[in-house]
């Protein structure tokens, strides 16, 4: 009889955020790559480009023009895939043909007023200013939107045209599939247990240790149980929090903190500015306000698709998409990996 | 008061499949592309390559010599996600930490003895043994697994690494998250209106015609009104069909016919051997196959990624990961574009 050892034994693991198993089968890491390789992302990038949309003072596709912005800058996305006023469809429909209405705003926000930065390249009070701003536009487009969509897509390998650092925030009428999701199955564990999914999630990952990257007091920043990307993080408060802007100026800090060391680490993996697509959930907003939202904690995704080099990524494609996401090393053999980099930046080091 | 136009504007759509929606804003399409671009696929493959494995003759990667093959040919993946005899993980397990066993078969299939073919260059008796063959491995695995998952992964960007025409069968001892969504959705849908969901659509879109991309008097390609990926199509029999190897002799040869129609024009689209992965869904079997799975309808979904050009894809990312898919081009659009595209493959065309 063999023991079960999930580094060489594939087996299912339950995602409870999202009620679905990830198939987990760490020996396919033997297997040898002769597929795609992707470009490494560019290296040499100007701090002002006068072509590029996202710098100060620069002119936008719309004719506006930039101010000479000294921190962060928010403005609304010229190629908004939501917009407020839209027209709504008719309501008598067959079900099979079903169509709603879909209202909102698209931001852009700048993280900082140079292109040649990234977020763990920043000093911690120009994150702590990311993160404010963060708050500010959840705390105002939260007032009315029932969901506030904050993410970034980070390198062209994640569809990220522009170089510049910034991200992206969707606010909608309607709260999208992954946070009903996520909403539901939340909201389900608290009903069975009596606490908080993740409240309980991050207690149980301090105390094990074995998928935890970074931590500081207030913060977690942990490879999941469930991973499904090779090195995805989920990033955690130990408190129990509803939304970004419920945080204090200590836990901002304390955020800055934690996402520079994360990102200083993941930028170290494989020595290249580490592509990924990030985005913060927390309780659902506008209306969603007035309700008892106790069943939700804020968190963070970090979803990177690197999987054995600067240039070899994971492939989410066809047994991904037609039955079920699939992983080729463990998430504790990831967050070893992560754990054991050093904090300061490759791009700093003397050499 | 404007009325509403879906090509101007966003709204949702659902997917009665997977019990969930998709935001449409094509309207997205005016915007400038500056991103990624996508090295084109290679259009110069060798029809025998003595370092192919996949190739009559050769050696693989565990020592075995294939045959000389003159049509399909199946074989073990020589570094499979699923083997038949891992051991499991222990069963008294926190909720938060679930993990199961998985056991399965992991299958490659060659469709040709060529390497400078793919299936729309194929001649159709070629690609009625390639159904012959999914039929039977569907019968074989499907005595005792419960789900046999057929599916081709096409191109280098869809994590292809090997360019010899081929796909993959997964068979595994659980039922994976998509089949098991795409299963309680077709279940409910046959309790509440007394007829199988996909056998209703596809008589609603032959009547409608305008996703219709290409039809035979058994068969029916649509893109769906719900599609996600720009190109994605669904392939449908009229008739009611539980499992592929359920087809008559008369439904191989029209599936044989309407995929090389419609791959047809897929590689059509941009004049480039067009990148998708594709897969079957079909009533489960194993233990299944002595319920009554009357709910379920045999179809074939296929996801290609590109969108604008043979090198411009869609990147699903942070909005399309965090919250919601989003689409950029109305399904109406994509069938009319691929329905008035000849029938005739470029390569074969005189100059
Ligand atoms: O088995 P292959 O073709 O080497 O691998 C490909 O298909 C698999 C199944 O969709 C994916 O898990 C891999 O990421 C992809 O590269
Ligand atoms: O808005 P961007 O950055 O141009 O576009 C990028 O992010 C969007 C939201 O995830 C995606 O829909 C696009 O496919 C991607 O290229």
């Amino acid at each position: 009889e063999v023991n079960f050892d999930p580094k060489e034994h594939q087996h299912l693991r339950y995602n409870p955020l999202r009620d679905s198993w990830v198939l987990v089968s760490a020996h396919r890491m033997k297997r040898p790559w002769a597929g795609q390789v992707e470009k490494p992302p560019e290296e040499h990038i100007p701090r002002y480009d006068q072509r590029n949309p996202l710098c100060p003072r620069n002119t936008r596709a719309n004719g506006e023009v930039n101010p000479d912005y000294e921190s962060t800058y928010i403005f609304e996305n010229d190629f908004p895939a939501l917009q407020p006023n839209a027209p709504g469809p008719g309501s008598d429909q067959h079900p099979l043909f079903q169509c709603k209405a879909a209202r909102g705003v698209c931001k852009v926000m700048c993280f900082h007023p140079w292109s040649d930065v990234t977020l763990p390249l920043m000093k911690k009070e120009e994150v702590v200013k990311v993160i404010d701003k963060w708050a500010d536009i959840v705390e105002e487009l939260g007032a009315t939107y029932p969901w506030v969509q904050i993410f970034e897509n980070k390198g062209a390998m994640m569809g990220c045209s522009n170089p510049h650092p910034h991200c992206q925030v969707w606010a909608s009428n309607f709260v999208p599939n992954e946070p009903a999701l996520s909403d539901r199955c939340q909201r389900a564990y608290y009903e069975k247990h009596g606490e908080p999914l993740l409240l309980q999630y991050a207690k149980q990952e301090a105390g094990k240790q074995e998928r935890v990257v970074v931590e500081t007091s207030d913060w977690l920043a942990v490879v999941p149980y469930w991973a499904t990307w090779p090195y995805q993080t989920l990033l955690l408060p130990r408190r129990h929090i509803l939304r970004i802007n419920d945080l204090t100026t200590e836990e901002r800090e304390g955020l800055a903190d934690i996402m520079k060391r994360l990102l200083t680490k993941y930028d170290n993996l494989f020595e290249v500015s580490f592509p990924y697509s990030m985005g913060w959930h927390g309780a659902p907003t506008g209306p969603h306000l007035k309700e008892d939202n106790s069943h939700w904690q804020l968190h963070a995704h970090y979803y990177p698709p690197l999987l054995r080099s600067a240039t070899v990524k994971k492939f989410m494609v066809g047994y991904e998409m037609l039955a079920q996401e699939q992983r080729d090393l463990t998430p504790e053999q990831a967050a070893e990996k992560l754990r054991n980099l050093p904090e300061k930046h490759y791009k700093t080091r003397e050499t």
